[in-house]
């Protein structure tokens, strides 16, 4: 019985894509489901039908592809009017046990047909519906009802449902390439990387560690990197980080006490763009908003990316702290941000807000950033590959 | 009776400001607010009370205001529980005749208080709620109520509400400094600028006029401009054209004709970056989304950016298109972006959609891309000053 509980997959934007595009984003689709799921995976017609051992495990993960816009777990039959008769009959028992509908429901059944048989999808649809009328009084409402029955006819073999689960949506994770994140343990970041995995581009997450100036301690990145890992089925989501804090005191100890925030990020896009060459990616990405925290303004930006020629994308440049915050909720990073840490004591009093450009170059000069910058990423380590 | 009907404004994100920054962002959203309604503002403990000449044209004109994240119109009286009385009563039997309330709803009143009075919050709350039950007879409920009643106690002022509507949120617009935005006749590039304006940025808007491979109206551009000139309170909305057929048909006729769609992109930012420096512009917007057509891939994304040293954001990079149409329609320009325009002509059958930066860098260099889009930018005009 458990292995007869189909569920239909759909998928969105893919279907807007040219034959061959489509056809390769459908295979790297079908690809990342088998790699959390176990089970036999049918390509048809536009929807992916996926046959799993377990199809209650098969849901939890389904929620959380890349790529997938909803799904529906179904009962399969035979395309035989007293095999249906039988399993709607199942179906809508259990579905009256489990509290889910009640005779006092009103109620609709739509039919989808493919293929050729001797019975029209209407007709099905009213055999369905007399089923359910004789089982359980229900009375029908085709133009508002409170509950709707699917019947999904496919040549020989049909199925029941009436679930529709949203997926995450976006597109199949590694069908645009890799990108380098810059995450830290705050609330942004870790969303910024969830949207540019969604929109199907794999992932190296860099991370700094700014030791003595925050505590050093791995706990809340690698608690990010686990949470979004769940997000990454079928694709290899690296972790990386640098030892940070000897430049953060180069910075402190050399350069105006005000430049200090604006140096850091500049050094951290040359840095992620050391390791975009290393790792073949095309982009860095960071969780910068406008005017969120007083380092964030447009000089700022401008004078902190001039360093670097890799395009810089900043998912949440336009968002409110608020979209964020609730998006971080949703996708479960919200609670492992806000573990207190301390923060980053190198950040002064009064950080840069209107940032000149010539005097952060000058400044890079004068604290020989490139050499410095050199000797960080020597220390690069991959954090990942020692997780359980 | 009309005089005496003030609207209390919240703003968000400026609460966390430091109390130099809240005061300049503050005092830009008033004169902001100010620039279009007629009325008396006075800003009191973080709250902004506009007495507007007309009420509803008022409300009207918070909802589209960068910065307001919500706000509740009010009736007004003096702090004396004889007249808080009968204020309560008249308004709550307006609402009954409009139909908001009914007796058979159950009810709470929340009283604020601010100033030294006789009675406490608890106090206050508990008179206005005796007054409505001795007129309506209604329930009280505290804890889940179908219908609340705010009494915001000011010192020898009282406010009387029981809206709270929702405003745009962000922050206010012009507090941010100025962006070239570079906006078509689609879904995605206007959204991508109303992000930026809500996010306080003043924009510079710059349109290409494609003809002979595009229809040559301004028509649909222009209806976009006024669209987005509904949220610009407060900011010099500007919008220019340049015309960029000629260089389309350059590329066309000198270059590999896929790469005509990734010579037009790094033009464009080309061109917006002298643009930038005219304009006093600290980056570039547009309404890339990866993935989302053939040309938006990563290596395109990396080798259009290229020639371009200014920061471009890209507010929609993490969006779905179902997410990106939600917004337009949201704020009105799904309608006017749907409109049909035939499209751009100059964009090859198989463009190009993994670029090689050297090889764009050399046609670039082939085609005199440089003096090219000097004479692009000669043709260089403002559009808006024209319009009513």
């Amino acid at each position: 019985m458990e292995k007869n509980k189909p569920i239909i997959v759909r998928y969105g934007e893919i279907g807007v894509k040219s034959p061959k595009v489509r056809k390769r984003f459908e295979k790297k689709l079908i690809s990342n489901i088998k790699s959390v799921v176990d089970g036999k995976i049918v390509l048809n017609q536009g929807r992916i039908f996926l046959f799993p051992e377990d199809q209650e495990k098969a849901i939890e993960s389904l929620k959380k592809i890349c790529g997938v816009v909803s799904f529906s777990p179904t009962v399969e039959t035979v395309t035989d009017h007293d095999a249906i008769k039988e399993t709607v009959e199942a179906y809508m028992k259990k579905l009256i046990e489990d509290g889910v509908f009640s005779p006092e429901k009103s109620f609709a059944v739509k039919c989808r047909r493919v293929g050729t048989h001797e019975f029209s999808s209407r007709e099905m649809a009213g055999f369905c519906g007399s089923v359910v009328v004789e089982l359980t009084g229900a009375p029908v409402n085709l133009s508002n009802p409170d509950f709707r029955l699917n019947v999904e006819v496919r040549e020989g073999r049909t199925y029941i449902f009436h679930e529709k689960i949203q997926g995450i949506g976006g597109l199949p994770l590694g069908t645009q390439g890799r990108m380098i994140a810059l995450v830290s343990g705050g609330i942004d970041s870790p969303v910024a990387s969830f949207l540019m995995m969604k929109r199907g581009c794999d992932l190296t997450i860099l991370n700094f560690d700014n030791c003595p100036y925050t505590s050093g301690s791995n706990e809340k990145i690698i608690k990010i990197y686990k949470k979004l890992k769940e997000y990454a089925a079928g694709s290899d989501l690296r972790l990386y980080q640098v030892n940070y804090g000897g430049f953060l005191q180069k910075c402190e100890e050399e350069a105006p006490s005000r430049m200090t925030c604006v140096l850091c990020k500049s050094g951290m896009y040359q840095i992620a763009e050391k390791l975009a060459q290393r790792e073949k990616a095309f982009a860095i990405i960071d969780g910068s908003s406008v005017g969120q925290v007083a380092s964030q303004t447009l000089p700022n930006i401008l004078a902190t990316r001039h360093s670097t020629s890799m395009p810089i994308l900043s998912p949440l440049i336009g968002l409110d702290k608020l979209e964020i915050s609730e998006m971080a909720k949703k996708i479960g990073t919200f609670d492992i941000s806000i573990l207190p840490d301390g923060g980053c004591s190198a950040a002064p009093k009064h950080p840069e807000t209107n940032a000149v450009l010539e005097k952060v170059l000058e400044t890079q000069e004068e604290i020989s950033m490139d050499a410095e910058l050199e000797a960080v990423f020597s220390t690069l380590k991959r954090l990942d590959l020692e997780l359980d």
